[in-house]
């Protein structure tokens, strides 16, 4: 971290400030130019907090040189992330495709995706028990019910369930998920991603819709700190002033990602753009650009979908799509 | 509601969601133009997803006529809401002034500021026990403890206090809070929305980074649709390209969410610009373009504060600007 | 378009809108609702001033319907337009590589980099002469006489050259130049756009740091509209709030433009980015997202390039990226 | 400026880039810490290009301590710059109001708005001769005869007139007009800004859609650098998520430039909220955050306006605007 110090402070002042820093484990290197006086601070700068160096009257502006996040960081772990989820490996040198309705509707319509989905080569099945929807007069999710349909799905298909986590208290109905779903809304719900830090179960972490690169890396360094390492990091579309899309997908966030952390890195092109039409040119982008993994709507009947229909693609769309998926696999020497 | 239907439809396929439109209790109105046709919608469509009807296959694209939300809505409730907080009105008339530290360290450091920031003409304390940090490794507040600081701090100043929730789970602490604040990174935590529109006790909600009017709304429209009236809306800034201030205030959302809700608007400019030497201009700013109140940072020395103190102003400050606020709320024949 | 009619309004003030609106040559149809009036208009209304209609005291907002672009627009002209660069396609089945360096430096480094682009695959070469910098106190380019230096280059290794204009009274030197590129910052630079639109030479149209879709599309109508149909737009990245990349690649805009025209559409990832380490994992996502070629900075000596050394990638990391273009352009079928 | 330095660099390498840096008449500071080696850089790296910096192999990263621009800095030049147009004053103590409408229509039109907005207080007049617009199928302005116009308007009125130059070939046209205009969409128009700096004018700068505060004090540099300091700054909104108003008012920026440069800084109201109803309390707002003046559209029949007319204001609620305006002057002891 790098201090860059009023050009009008005294002596006194200054000792002053390098003895509080110093007493902050920190070593102080100072460099004394005509107008500016710089401090560059040598330690664990990832303890320290940007604005509190501000707030210090002699300090004018404050410039980070380390990253502030350490068990996400690339550089403290160099080797890939490998998550295995019941058999399926998430990371490293794997393509995981995660597919299925954005809400679960019912025990009928799920069977007949997840066993399609399946079939085309997915290898972990989605689905929306617990919804946040903007309007509270929108259809808010099956819930409890939900997971339970999600449930009886992953023992008839055998295949690994994902589904998201609204709050602290449901964590009782998530036992038998294999992948708990942090939404963009919660990237910050910082007590959530404590609580997922205690359990046993992999994590994956959306991109709030405004979040930077390196508060995604920070919020999974939340569900880190306490233990849990299994975090999936997932890019779905950040917003900007286009509105041809629902959100503007940020493909470049997959190789800086890629480059910063260790982690898996897999991106949502069905929230990205909110229109169907799109998703595969998306999921092809995705595989090209580095990623570990697409997560993608399925339905069996998009326009009667209870939710984001107009994002969700046919069983006969992801077939389709599915085909180019393993050629562009086989070009990026990944595993399916 | 108006939807644009595909110009290749055959009639059949056009009577069917005709019949399905209004199956949900919507009149139709049909304009048969050459290239495009319209299908007007006419009811109570604040029910209806606009995702939802975009899946249709039939139809090109769908625009909103009418606002989604209903319990917010100038239109269905023109007097303006002006909420009692032990007998201070929020709202209305009334240019309403929070202000206190960022975080609360200590009762000596409450009590200090509580007294003169009342002293100078504030009517209401804030201060964080509860703190969303970016880091896991930041200070996190001093949680139940700094909830009992302010409640001495109120009882011994008699002045209410306001304080931010972070989780349901809190919400047993929070009795003697006389408002409870919803942080922006919350401000779309669906399920605290709910539990606390079911209290009786006023909620500040801010507005979320990249949230739009709208959303914010729809997120007081959560609060509301569950019994509680008593919402505030909160500017405190957007997340924007420009990095000179830490947000960029959004100082038109005053004068668009004036006309379009009758609930009290106020101002945040300390999180807005993140810089204490920029909070008296913005203050004024939010007065004269129709804001209800303002919440300020205030620290007794903003350079040993444990959060923000880069965006603190001091107690002098503090006194100086409400001088200037007394003058400006007279102009806009504002009581204060 | 449609109008939403206030339902304050008189029936004399509604009747003479609706007569002003026939005299503009455009077909009415009124549904008149419970709450809403609602008038769509039928004809040409790509003539018609969004703003303008918004400012009538009558009606309470205004959502268009058909696009505001014709030339460009595919409704009206199916096929893909593949532009002629001297016998080197652009569009339809093909996938076009430039390369070169961000500025001409000298003619022997030019040499250098067109042999060596040229021997890896790249059928146009690129390279700035008039150099749009933000600072006045940056190096400018070498103006006509880099101009000059490219034509060299061109006829030596029998290559087009593209390079961008700057103003319209530079027009004179572009006399050999093949494509004339329209930099981002002139995207709306319409004088510019008009003069080019009367020139018989392809225009390479970047899009604004935030300019929508749409308007690149309203750019590209102001060169066709003077008669100059032979237009390829460029997406370069937008600004957003992240910062880790220069700019947000808007990948998406790539399906979005293909579907919306029938013009050729580029992608650079050299400026989208602004780090060379990028480039190879972007220019990959471009062609899977159904892009019609690339424009990458290529440099022998990044290190001490004069401008934008940062993003230009080596001689050999081209040919190496050409390697592996080659096999996903066979995968899209697409002829290099 | 503050080089980062890669941790594996050779120290042959290392003399090799610190004999670079002195030969470019830098002075070096190097800090070698245990991970970080950091070299900062003394002397006048305004002339330094951050990307030229960053191109080198051995720098990790770069971070600019001193703003890139000189002329238009406030540390250099502490007092404010007041530019006197024929008489009356833009800067300093002075608030000024520049008024009229989007476009000019006719002398009649002009001369009655001209004389209304005088009588209300108005010390400048407005007026588009030449006009951007998105579509090359709108109103494009009268264009020179506008210009007369305006003239015309100025001597029967004695008002000095400003209004917006679109390209460098029609300054002849500009003789009689007292401060020249640069849109938001030619703010980068470097060629156009050089030129402007060789004339003897006052510059309004208007401030790019997309363009930070520093981007906006580099292109006043490029005025600047050629000889030109009479220029003023103008916030007229920026682009963001937001879609309630045209643009999102950034009146941070006033305080923030207020701080970093000693220019004028004005508010146009008027473009960035895109709404009439709206501009008496955003005008309000820029005077209380410190602004030196507005501009602002008005128009004696907004409903016929050849453009903008939802943003312009009647002659009536200008004068209404003005007798507020009045009051917030002295408030800010500013004359008016």
């Amino acid at each position: 971290m790098i201090l860059i110090i009023r050009p009008d402070r005294t002596d006194i002042e200054f000792d002053k400030l390098i003895c509080e820093l110093e007493s902050m484990k920190m070593k102080t290197h100072v460099s004394v130019g005509e107008n500016t006086t710089i401090v560059g601070l040598v330690g664990d700068t990832s303890l320290l907090d940007i604005n509190e160096m501000k707030a210090n009257p002699l300090v004018l502006d404050v410039k980070r040189v380390s990253e502030p996040y350490k068990r996400a960081n690339r550089k403290f772990n160099s080797a890939d992330t490998v998550i295995d989820i019941n058999g399926v490996p998430i990371g490293g040198g794997y393509f995981t495709v995660i597919a299925g309705p954005c809400s679960v509707e019912s025990q009928q319509q799920l069977n007949l995706i997840a066993c399609n989905i399946k079939k085309s080569g997915a290898s972990v099945l989605r689905g929306g028990a617990f919804k946040p929807r903007t309007s509270p007069y929108a259809f808010q999710g099956l819930e409890a019910e939900g997971i339970k349909i999600l449930e009886n799905a992953k023992s008839r298909e055998d295949i690994p369930i994902i589904t998201e986590i609204m709050d602290i208290s449901d964590l009782r109905y998530f036992e038998n998920v294999d992948i708990i779903q942090v939404g963009a809304r919660n990237m910050q719900n910082f007590r959530l991603l404590k609580m997922l830090g205690r359990q046993k179960k992999p994590v994956l972490l959306k991109r709030g819709m405004s979040s930077t690169i390196e508060e995604l890396l920070m919020s999974a360094e939340y569900i880190m700190s306490e233990g849990n390492n299994d975090v999936i990091l997932c890019e779905r579309g950040i917003r900007t002033f286009e509105t041809s899309t629902r959100n503007t997908l940020d493909i470049s966030a997959v190789p800086v990602l890629k480059k910063l952390t260790h982690l898996p890195v897999i991106v949502d092109p069905s929230h990205a753009c909110g229109n169907a039409c799109f998703v595969p040119a998306l999921s092809k982008a995705a595989i090209a650009a580095g990623a570990d993994g697409i997560m993608v709507e399925v339905h069996n009947n998009p326009a009667k979908a209870l939710s984001d229909g107009a994002q969700s693609i046919t069983l006969e769309e992801f077939d389709c799509l599915m085909n180019n998926i393993r050629k562009y696999a086989e070009l990026e020497n990944k595993k399916l």
